[in-house]
């Protein structure tokens, strides 16, 4: 492999992330190149970790560099208060919030019969086995306000039922919006005004 | 620095480059965290033999792996014509549409009284050397329709004038439209149409 084909690899490596096309890879990567040793070099050198390091919590499935991530062990975290949201993302937002002091459950996605989703592909089961081990008190469904969303709120409300406090985020989420686009005093707002499922 | 730190650090350089901002920046690096062995680790290891190899071509401007880059020393392409583009994304979007056979000249930016760039910044004593070096007949001056870009144009024909035959990018460049945004059916017919200048 000649060089010039490493540099075509990397655009197209680079074209085919989430919000890049092939003219913003293209730029993206004249701009690294042009700026390597300032820009090129340490951006390989922090995939490299992370791609050592990174791994999902196996007790929540947040994103992090340990078997079980930060939040979950955190001693700072309220104890009893679970926020379930749809992926990463979503916990990212809301931690961004600063708001939210208790723990989070990242189901990686929406029950969906389309994409024959099931609970056992959306970490379901672990959420109800944590509600006994951590004493959880309330699930805060922080779902997106989508059909799949609601639909996957409703089934784990179904699930949980007598067993815990049931709130969902209330005020601020606009119909067919999603957590992640949400402005931090919006998420805050949706927090504090949550009603009971 | 824990390794969560990383993860932000990643997202950090990435929400810099262009075309990303912070969320899109986010979402390219939870998919990419996701697919680490699949995605991560092979993107962090060309960039890294990217950042080791790649250069700009002494001759022409162009980015590649060597001294001076393939375009330059191919046997293939067409001696005597030379287009001169602002920058290396316009060289490539040029060689997309592949109705080219000459070499090229990447100038590396237009003149700009206001950002104090002169011809001596812009790679145009290199372009004169080159007439005579190389025996050029032809240059063809592919500069963006921009205010800039046919100053700078204006300049070089100044410059060149009475040595070798000038043309420019005739129909189908829109009035303030740039090079790299054009599709290849627009830059063919464009270039075929070219005209003294
Ligand atoms: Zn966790
Ligand atoms: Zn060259």
């Amino acid at each position: 492999m000649s060089s010039t084909d490493d540099i075509d690899a990397l655009i197209e490596m680079m074209a085919k992330l989430p919000g890049l096309g092939p003219r913003s890879a293209r730029r993206a990567v004249l701009h690294l190149i042009r700026k390597r040793a300032l820009l090129l070099t340490p951006l390989a050198d922090v995939m490299q970790t992370v791609a050592a390091t990174a791994r999902e919590c196996l007790n929540c499935g947040n994103v992090g560099t340990t078997d079980v991530c930060d939040i979950c062990t955190s001693n700072k975290r309220q104890n009893g208060e679970l926020c379930v949201v749809e992926d990463v993302a979503d916990l990212w937002a809301m931690e961004r919030s600063g708001v939210f002091k208790g723990r989070y459950h990242v189901l990686g996605g929406t029950l969906s019969a389309l994409d024959a989703v099931g609970p056992e592909e959306l970490r379901i089961p672990r959420l109800i086995d944590r509600i006994d081990a951590e004493d959880v008190r309330e699930v805060i469904l922080a779902l997106n306000a989508t059909i799949d969303g609601q639909t996957t709120a409703h089934y784990i409300a179904d699930q949980l039922e007598g067993s815990v406090t049931l709130t969902t985020l209330a005020q601020g989420v606009p119909i067919g919006g999603e957590l992640d686009y949400l402005d931090d005093g919006t998420i805050t707002a949706a927090l504090r005004a949550r009603k009971p499922v």
